[in-house]
C-alpha cells in the first residue's frame, strides 16, 4: 500500500532561487512519515517518542532529485514500506506532480530507546500495524 | 584536500529527543559548503548564484548516519571534491568528532543556468580553483 | 472576519524541551498567512510574490507567549486584519487551544516592489479582497 | 556591555526575494542568545537546558524590521540585557551593518522549571554572572 498526502510548497521551503532548498525536502518528508503515523498506522507519533521513549532515527538515506519544485505547486508525497525487520525499517518515499518524479528517497530508519540511545525491537502493535500496511 | 570546519550543534538543530534532526545535518552541510566556496576556492557563493544567475543543486545525495550528536557538541565537518566534470561536481562530506564517523555523505551536484533552469558548464574560473583544490 | 486554521505541532516545530521552539512558531504564522491569501482572498501568494515581484516583509512584530505548545496537539491559528493603509497592512493573528490563548501576535506588513525595493500601494484587487475580508 | 557577533547571511536565511525571511533571524538571535551564554558569561547553554532541566522560554518580543539583509552580507548581531528579575531577564538585541540598525528587538524571557512547567528563580551563579556583564 502506498500512502499519499499532497503537500504545498510554501515560501519558506525555498531559497532565494525560487525552488525547494533541498533541506526542506526533508522537512517534508518528515512530516509526510509522522502523518502516515496518526493516519495510516494510527499510531500517534508523539506518544512514540514522548510516552514510550522510542525514536526512529535514520541511519541510510539514498536521495535522487530529478526535477526542482516551485513555491505554490501542491506536490504529492508518498510512502511505501518495503522491509520490516527485528529494529529497522525501510522506507520508498518521494514527490510526485502529473506523473513525474520530482524526488525519490530509500531510508532506513531503526527503533531506538531513548534511555539507552542503543536499537531495540519495534513494538509489537507497531509492527503488526506496519505490516498490515504493507499488505493493504 | 580536505576543508574542515567546526560547527557547535545548538537547541535550534536538535528534536525533542536532544539530538541532531536529521533535516538540519543538511543546513549544516550547506553552511559547509558554502564556506568552502568563501574560503577555500574563494568564490564569493552569493556572487555564484546572485550575479552570475548559476546554482548548484543537489541530485544525488547518500547519507549514512554512524552516531548521534548532541547539542552543545562541536563537530568538526569536512568536505573533498572527488570529480569535477563538464557541469557536475561530487563531493564526499562527513562529520566526526574524536575520531568517529559520525555522518558521511556523497552528493553530486549540478551547475544549472536560473535563466534557462538547464546543465551548464562549471565557469573556467570556478574550475580553475576547484581542481587546485583538489590538487592542493 | 477570523481566519481559522489548524496545525499540527511537529516534532520540526519543537526543541529539546519538547515544545515549540518559538522561531518555528513564526513559521507557522508565515504558513497561516500563505493559507489567508490562498482561501481567504484568493489571491495565489506565490503569483503576488514571482510574477507580481511584490513582497509583504514584516516591518513590526509584537508576539506574547502565554503557554507552550507540545508535539502531537493541533491547535488552531486565527488570523484578522485590523487596517488597510495605502501600502501597509495590520495583522492581530493567535494560537489558540480549549479556549486558551498559547500566543498572540500584533504584524504590520509593507507592501514593497521587489525592484525598487521600495514600499508601493497595495494594488486595488489586493485592497478590495482584503476589505471584504474585513466586513464578512 | 554589550555582546556583539558577525553573522554571515547563508542561503539557508533567505526566501525567494533573495532576503533573510523573518522567521530565521529569529533562529540568528537565538545562535545570539546561545554564544552569549557561551562566551560571555561563560554558563554553557546545553548544560542549563539538559543537565539542571532549566529553560529560558521567550515570554514577550517586540521587533521592528527597518531594511532587509541580503545573502553574503556579514552583519553584527548584539545583545545587552537591561534587566535581570527574580526569574525573568530583559534582553536588548540588534543586527546592524554600516552603521544602520536593520532589525531591533526587545525580549523578556523567564527561567523555567523542565520539570514542573513553572518559571523558577535564576540560579544565583547565572544572576552573577549576568550582572557581572551588565556592569562590565
Amino acid at each position: 500500500m502506498t500512502f499519499i498526502k499532497p503537500f504545498m510548497i510554501r515560501l519558506s521551503h525555498c531559497d532565494a532561487t525560487g525552488q525547494v532548498f533541498y533541506p526542506n525536502y526533508f522537512h517534508i518528508f518528515n512530516a509526510l512519515v509522522e502523518d502516515w503515523f496518526y493516519e495510516a498506522i494510527e499510531i500517534p507519533f508523539h506518544t512514540f517518542l514522548m510516552e514510550r521513549n522510542l525514536s526512529l532515527p535514520t541511519v541510510k538515506l539514498e536521495t535522487t532529485f530529478n526535477a526542482p519544485s516551485r513555491m505554490g505547486e501542491t506536490v504529492n508525497f508518498w510512502l511505501t514500506v518495503t522491509h520490516v525487520g527485528r529494529s529497522s525499517m525501510r522506507f520508498t518515499m518521494g514527490a510526485r506532480k502529473d506523473g513525474d518524479d520530482r524526488v525519490r528517497m530509500h531510508r532506513i530508519a531503526v527503533c531506538v530507546s531513548q534511555e539507552t540511545h542503543r536499537a531495540v525491537p519495534i513494538p509489537d502493535d507497531v509492527r503488526q500495524k506496519v505490516l498490515e500496511f504493507m499488505r493493504g
